[in-house]
């Protein structure tokens, strides 16, 4: 695949990355990869894992049943990787980016004590770091079947011990086929992630290549009762909040190497956050009390580390979310099938693709649906490209227009807030911040 | 001001409702205002303040200097009355919304024990009250001194004591000119707002009347330590948190006289929050595990109870926001001056509303400026149009297109997410949700 000198390469398959995918053992089987002093605990978290599939059947038995008979092969791709590989195939879907957490319906491929999506939760540090360490050395096996294709993320509650978290990416820096690690979504009653108390952490992740996640499913638990209307609308925020903890504490001008992803929570919320933050720093004498006190807390403007250090994990996104791109981020958006979770595009990816994606430019889609996730995870293209031509749809199977091009200034344009607030653009020269 | 049968009044002035100024005494000066058994106590937090001051002016002295000498006379309006009518008349204001906390810059006019904007870090519920009722009997009197213009928001701390709060409700509700409560912005230890531990609260206020609102102010403080920027990010949150804890818990369908306002945190953030919300209640299906956990939790679609019972109080709007209105809500947003706060359009607010609202329709304008606001406090239009005739800047005075006219389906338009996933438009009929 490449660009040829009359322009955009418009005819090969796309190389899609799928950057939200989910892989795990069923939570029983994760007693040989753990330490023996836990394996106490561990029995009764399996008990408690298999109460809690009894009560969502209560609650949802129709749903469970639905889509656990409809899906039953492929939901066996969560730790078969035979399986997998196929359902990749089937999607259309060349690499993937693996967080734990298989079973999103009734929560049975679910790391020892809870240790992936809601490491949070965990309060004793000695099993925080026994269930997300039994799943990292699961997920290197998994991996290593298949490292080109696989991206996969280990888990690494920094929360509880920084030496541990430490030792711990260093420990997984060389594994083939591991690109990143998730921490706790929420620090609770630990240091925030805007503090110097994590800057061995980002320096460790920043020497070992490994980028740093957080991804939706912790929240503000207490809050909401049995009210899931309120946890939904709220998750994301919880999610995405470390992502300005990183950005305007200055972490990625400390560690310029150092790369981070926020997932599934969307997108939509991009392009707002960024208006704001530019402004308080690129035009911040219109907040006349703030001037003096945010100046020379960051080196650009924070749009700018925006597909540079931040990416964003945006899942399935919406047909307003790809609209949005310009404004969010064109270089920084990854696609997501979510699979094998319910919420997403699998198995009907290409379709989906199909319907939602057929107003926007080739060169573009190639960027959200692999080449922002390759840059990110530093894949290797070339061998993505082979699978793919075996695999991915083309342009064409989307039905895309070949002559469709992203005029030169759609960036321009869709960061409205230069022009508006009087901010020089950046590479376009201007005065000192 | 009335329209004519050939369209709508594009030459009277504009009845201009400020929904966001505040006023307050020098702290010091609260003292007949409280209880004697607290005495000791305001003696510290008066000290407070005044070390409050004098480390605001080691950091910032040089703004503070300039804010202060070139506002001298436009200050004392904090709690003067006649120099604050003037001020409002020179501003084209009508009629406003008062808030405590005139000083924002160095503190100073803030009731006792930080009752006003911070209400919410008072840990003992005594002082809570004490402060709170201490301001609110001042505010009375000055409410007093022109009911027709002032609507006053008094402070009632309903998370430390319900029984308490419903009586400061219930003696708040005859007295001339208060139209609503503020409540502490976070709810920290408490129950959140969405749970029924405050329908006695919700009752009262919707039997007097009363406006209940949050205002921006209190944050996460311990996760910013001296990081303004993360504050600055995160504060809007924090203050409309609660309108979905509000909506989305049914407080409007037990309560349907009751009126919410969140004020100071802008407007940007409307639109995107009634998409998800309408979405997850309107096209639920889409949302595969959700479906049955979201039905009958709402009688109408979120964004119904936009203008009804959820007003925006969204203080002085950029551009981009007036460019949004029909999206986030036009008969619910209302401007606000933030007088006498630096950060809003005082002392220059005609300027501001001639340089900002020359592409609106003179009948969107109305709203915003101050129709909403009428309807929300239900004030005294007749009486406000009187001030107005003498002091409302005019259409032609903000070089607006007498012209322009907002087309019939604009919100229809704005609100893409009813189209896109084929929910029924309210008012155009269609299926049960």
């Amino acid at each position: 695949m490449s660009d040829t000198a009359s322009g955009p390469d418009t005819t090969s398959p796309y190389v899609i990355v799928s950057s939200d995918t989910h892989a795990g053992l069923p939570c029983e089987e994760y007693r040989p990869y753990l330490d023996p002093g836990v394996l106490d605990a561990f029995d009764d978290y399996v008990a408690e894992r298999h109460e809690h599939r009894r009560l969502a059947e209560e609650t949802n038995a129709e749903f469970i049943a639905r889509w656990e008979s409809e899906n039953a092969e492929g939901l066996r791709g969560g730790h078969d990787p035979e399986v997998r590989d196929k359902e990749l195939d089937a999607d259309g879907v060349a690499g993937e980016v693996i967080f734990a957490d298989a079973d999103a319906v009734t929560g049975q491929e679910s790391p020892p004590f809870g240790a992936g999506l809601h490491a949070g939760q965990i309060t004793d540090p000695v099993l925080a770091f026994a269930g997300a360490r039994a799943h990292n050395r699961w997920l290197v096996d998994f991996c290593a079947t298949n490292p080109v294709r696989r991206a996969g993320v280990a888990l690494v509650p920094i929360t509880h011990d920084i030496d541990r978290a430490v030792a711990e990416i260093e420990w997984l820096a060389d594994k083939p086929g591991i690109r990143g690690i998730m921490i706790p979504t929420m620090w609770h009653g630990f240091p925030p992630y805007s503090s110097r108390h994590y800057d061995r952490v980002w320096a460790a992740c920043q020497d070992a290549g490994l980028v740093v996640h957080t991804h939706s499913g912790e929240a503000d638990f207490d809050a909401y009762g049995d009210n899931i209307a309120i946890y939904v609308n709220e998750v994301p925020f919880w999610t995405y909040r470390t992502l300005w903890h990183l950005l305007l504490s200055g972490t990625f001008d400390r560690f310029p190497g150092l790369r981070y992803a926020v997932v599934e929570c969307g997108s939509w919320w991009v392009g707002d956050l960024l208006w704001k933050a530019d402004v308080n720093f690129g035009a911040s004498y219109k907040i006349k009390k703030l001037s003096a006190k945010v100046k020379g807390l960051l080196s650009r403007l924070p749009s700018e580390y925006v597909g540079t250090n931040v990416f964003i994990g945006a899942s399935t996104m919406s047909r307003e979310e790809i609209r949005r791109r310009h404004v969010n981020g064109i270089d920084a958006l990854m696609w997501g099938t979510d699979y094998p979770h319910p919420e997403g595009s699998w198995p009907h990816t290409v379709e989906r693709l199909t319907s939602d994606f057929r107003d926007v430019s080739v060169e573009d889609t190639r960027r959200l649906l692999g080449l922002n996730a390759v840059e990110c995870y530093r894949m290797d293209l070339e061998g993505l490209s082979e699978i793919a031509a075996r695999i991915g749809p083309t342009p064409a199977d989307l039905h895309q227009d070949p002559d469709l091009r992203t005029p030169p200034d759609a960036v321009r344009k869709a960061r409205w807030w230069f022009d508006e607030y009087g901010i020089p653009f950046p590479g376009e020269g201007g005065g000192e911040r």
